[in-house]
């Protein structure tokens, strides 16, 4: 059935809506989301950086995950864009497409965990849209960062001689999400969790980022693979990016569930979810970044060096390429 | 199925809609849609202007529609609430959820119409995000535009005294909407292709919006229906607005379609989709309001004014209240 105007369908839930999500609105720009749009303007001297996502039922999520867990997640792979960027979050928009079986415990754990993540990182509501789908539920965020103006980290800054690193663990998201299929593995209790944790809620690197400004030469967050999107990266900078598999970082809780060293490195470069931040950075910043991996509590490893020629390869420990099935998804 | 970066269900599709939409990508700070984010900084002295809205397949548009005329709306809604508030357009996001039974033709179409309107209303495409769903057909878009510091036209700036004032003509897009679902009436062919345009392919009043700054008090776009929408000026303006019907503005084609003058009335006054602007403005702006109509090449009627109370009303020819049955739908 089709509508002119969608939120006729259910005007009790839109004002339920409404209701519960004024209160995220805290941006003097938001209008409290009483207005058609809003006003978002970067401080003097900075540029405005932004993205978008969607996470979509039964493609990035199943049907009944904590809806809390989704809302973070939502918002969670767009801020980690902007960390790649090296910018400051500011707020956000959320378009809702909302099938009939949403209720109102639903949309309640959902802005519940916006609000728990609006404090985690310092971000408002700026506005959305919600509508009725007959299809799968589908959330939709645009995020908004600043940075000094000029100094947004590209992706296409690699140079040669350049050195790669890496935040945290790879591969745990991609272990995670093989948990919950129960496909690959029998993990302890405390390790399947740890695991699904790292899939369902996605750390955004938001301080390593913005400290990365006037380091590092290029960057972006890893969503769709280690190596696919070095495999941007490599195209966007025209450079060739080598990866030693030897220093790739893993938690004890994959190495536990896949003890198989070749088996492990594979799967974990080329997983996705991982939203790390790859980076590259010349080597005379060695020593200021990883001060900055401490000033920002997070964990940087050399992975690798940028050289001379085209595409990403994954060496093995005597320099030799190992062989990976990578086909270099596009994104759009 | 969950895929875990869902780029990799279909990854000769996602190349496609690389190639097909990186030449839409003409801003400098769209990066050839090569980078994570887009850098959209407004002009020295200007504010950024957002906005989002989502058109849902079955909700908004029907399945089959054309795929060209689907991207032209999608655009052209989220371009109507930047010109309610003054806004000039520059740029947007681009959010598709693809079913699988989506192909290389309705892509081209698809893109095709948007280069039609990124050329008509002067944009580019900044930037999006790709997904495979297994529900329906989603087109959310995030647009940008700029407008000259602290002059953005609110909702809530509506004064007794002004005058009321909308553009164009009301109901167009509800009646085109009943005749694709062969309800009410038997148009002549002409008049059923005018509405049926009308409903798919509005027409975002860019150039009156920019030009009522400084005029306007108070402005927003007719998305719910004219009464809904002005229901929420008043409540957030806190004040009633009364509108007369005599003086609502009709097309021939409605006039045709619906000759009960009663019935086309309230139809029109509660049928959404019209895109048309809404603005309240000082009678001692009435001239200057009447010029700005002409200089844009835009009709514009007065309609009402804002009295001191509560709510909307709409008022006969004697000034009694005709009963609407008008519930207050709620924009998040």
């Amino acid at each position: 059935m089709m509508n002119s105007g969608s939120e006729k369908q259910r005007p009790g839930e839109f004002e339920l809506i409404a209701e519960l999500f004024a209160p995220l609105a805290t941006a003097p720009g938001a209008f409290k989301l009483t207005d058609d749009a809003a006003v978002i303007t970067p401080p003097a001297g900075h540029d405005l950086i932004v993205t978008t996502d969607a996470l979509v039922e039964g493609v990035h999520f199943f049907a009944n995950d904590r809806p809390d867990l989704i809302a973070k997640k939502s918002l969670r792979v767009n801020l980690s864009d902007l960390a790649a960027k090296g910018s400051t979050p500011a707020g956000y928009l959320l378009v809702l497409s909302l099938p009939g079986r949403i209720d109102t415990d639903w949309l309640r754990s959902f802005a519940h965990g916006l609000a728990q993540d609006q404090r985690e990182f310092g971000v408002s509501l700026l506005g959305g849209d919600t509508t009725a789908t007959p299809g799968a539920l589908t959330v939709a965020i645009t995020a908004f960062g600043h940075v000094p103006a000029g100094k947004t980290i590209r992706r296409s800054g690699a140079q040669v001689g350049d050195l790669i690193y890496v935040t945290g663990t790879l591969g745990d998201a991609g272990a995670g999400l093989a948990c919950l299929k129960e496909e690959g593995g029998s993990p302890s209790a405390a390790d399947r969790e740890y695991l699904v944790h790292r899939f369902q809620v996605p750390e955004p690197r938001m301080r390593l980022g913005a400290a990365l400004i006037g380091l590092a030469s290029s960057s972006l967050d890893v969503s769709d693979g280690l190596l696919a999107d070095l495999d941007h990266m490599a195209e966007t900078s025209a450079v060739r990016i080598e990866v030693e598999a030897a220093r790739l970082p893993f938690s004890p809780a994959l190495q536990h569930l896949w003890p198989d060293e070749t088996q492990r490195m594979l799967q974990a470069a080329t997983a996705g979810d991982d939203y790390e931040i790859a980076f590259t950075a010349p080597p005379h910043r060695r020593e200021d970044i990883m001060q900055a991996a401490v000033d920002t509590g997070t964990t940087v490893s050399e992975i690798g060096r940028v050289v001379a020629g085209k595409r990403v390869a994954l060496l093995d420990f005597k320099g030799h390429t190992i062989p990976v099935k990578c086909p270099g998804y596009v994104h759009f």
